[in-house]
């Protein structure tokens, strides 16, 4: 989910910057039951739901390689992952799907499969079904909630070690070079949804986000949010065995978890990649950041 | 929002069997927090909360009569219908929007106008803005509160009568005719919105939902819900002013409100058609019924 995030897009940027005019964020402050808006990976009611919804469409968001379960699944994937980045639990599910005429029953079955497959247990209590002149058209809402206090982008403090869940770039060394191993990644993305909240039931992280459009994109938005500086080092960084690792992390759909914390996370199986400073914006140790790296601040 | 209604189009039908196979329903029922699953205009949750989804794509749900603001408020009123028709008041929307490339800024511009508008003082929390190769697609889920016990299609009882809200028919009139005085009830639906959470919360009508797919098909879902029939008289419809007003009651969009209740609902302005008696489907009395009723039982 993004709203209020600022992409790189000026399109986007754009209709966000329509969605969210001042009138409309004047009624977010006004309305007593939400506690966060449009901005965060998912909104927070007071009540502890929260909610966040993806929208994907066929050519944009998957293409051939993709089977109609992996479609389905990832729909979910997408979803929960921003749910478990702010600390909750699924709840509950609703669907869309838009399908053009003749509807590929094939097509259907399977994805519905892939979803009811990946919700597990959480159940779908509804959805719309519809028609479209163009191509498949899915989107999920996706309800949890929290556990405890939510694990937002704006908590991050001067001196937290930065820490992520996983490999990044994996998906783009699939995406980019058909890389074999790198495929799952790619095609069945497998947020770690555990950690957001016990990270936040426990009180162990001071921010967090996951990290759906890569890891330069990412971290500029927890540290605007947050109002301070990263130094990363890119020795430090989880990458694929492939050739030029780095410069896919800035290719995004890696849906693993980045959290800053006071604490040692390496228990919990995550990776410390640097430290939040005072500042604005990412400064970078170490050197040949990749040209995907050029809105962060470059130091020695 | 509809899930496992059983909709005349036998595609429609599958997807949506796919949707809610017997392991999804039974999911639904272990859900501990879901009061209402698929089934009615909208889910509902033990703690009060109603959610609903709806998707409109252009060249199926609007063409170029329709401005972008018509859009843009259309798809706030079509899922304010449905949270209504629970008898709950709406509390927050999340969007999305998917748009061809390159964006048309003129018309982002006058949908969000059109959504902020028709919201009031709802506040949208969260959405998603993604590319497509096809139409213009967009979707908004409404959250809503209940003040009392919700309006459900499964509390008819014999001898209820069977009320409706407004006039129905217009919004057909409008399309296949053009009627200049019918044009503002298919370009801008505006559904009573007062009506549902006031029936409900002081306890007047035993069951409800909203006129979206027209009385013929929504009056039969109404009757398969609750295990009863119908008694349906012609003379007492209110329709519109034009030539076989009658032709054009089962196109669907009026936005309008049934409810069967044993009060006289005349003073919140509704008007009576009928009658619910035993047995099952929808008798019309009278004669003269149209073909678009055809899955009616017909009667004198």
């Amino acid at each position: 989910m993004l709203a209020s995030e600022m992409p790189d897009d000026p399109d986007e940027s754009f209709v966000i910057r329509c969605l969210t005019s001042g009138t409309q964020l004047d009624r977010v402050s006004a309305a007593d039951h939400v506690r966060v808006g449009p901005g965060d990976d998912a909104a927070v009611l007071t009540d502890g739901t929260v909610l966040t919804v993806d929208a994907m469409t066929e050519g944009v968001h998957w293409d051939v390689r993709w089977s109609a379960e992996d479609v389905g699944r990832r729909l979910v994937a997408v979803n929960a992952s921003d749910v478990a980045a702010c600390g909750a639990d699924p709840t509950w599910a609703l669907l869309t799907i838009s399908l053009p005429d003749p509807i590929d029953a094939a097509w259907v079955r399977e994805f519905t499969r892939g979803v009811h497959a990946a919700l597990g247990s959480v159940p779908l209590i509804g959805g719309d079904t519809t028609r479209t002149e163009g191509p498949i058209h899915v989107s999920m809402t996706l309800g949890g909630r929290l556990r405890g206090e939510p694990l937002l982008r704006t908590g991050a403090r001067v001196g937290d070690g930065i820490w992520v869940s996983g490999v990044l770039g994996a998906a783009s060394a699939a995406f980019h070079l058909g890389d074999p191993a790198c495929m799952p990644a790619l095609l069945r993305p497998e947020p770690p949804l555990h950690l957001g909240p016990l990270l936040a039931e426990r009180g162990l992280a001071s921010a967090g986000m996951d990290l759906s459009d890569g890891l330069a994109t990412d971290l500029a938005r927890l540290c605007a949010a947050s109002d301070v500086g990263a130094r990363v080092d890119p020795a430090l960084l989880p990458l694929p065995d492939v050739p030029q690792a780095i410069e896919h992390i800035a290719f995004g759909d890696d849906y693993q978890l980045l959290v800053t914390s006071s604490q040692d996370l390496a228990p919990h199986g995550l990776t410390r990649i640097g430290t939040i400073v005072a500042g604005q914006g990412a400064v970078l140790i170490g050197r040949d950041w990749p040209a995907a790296w050029h809105h962060f601040q470059r130091s020695g």
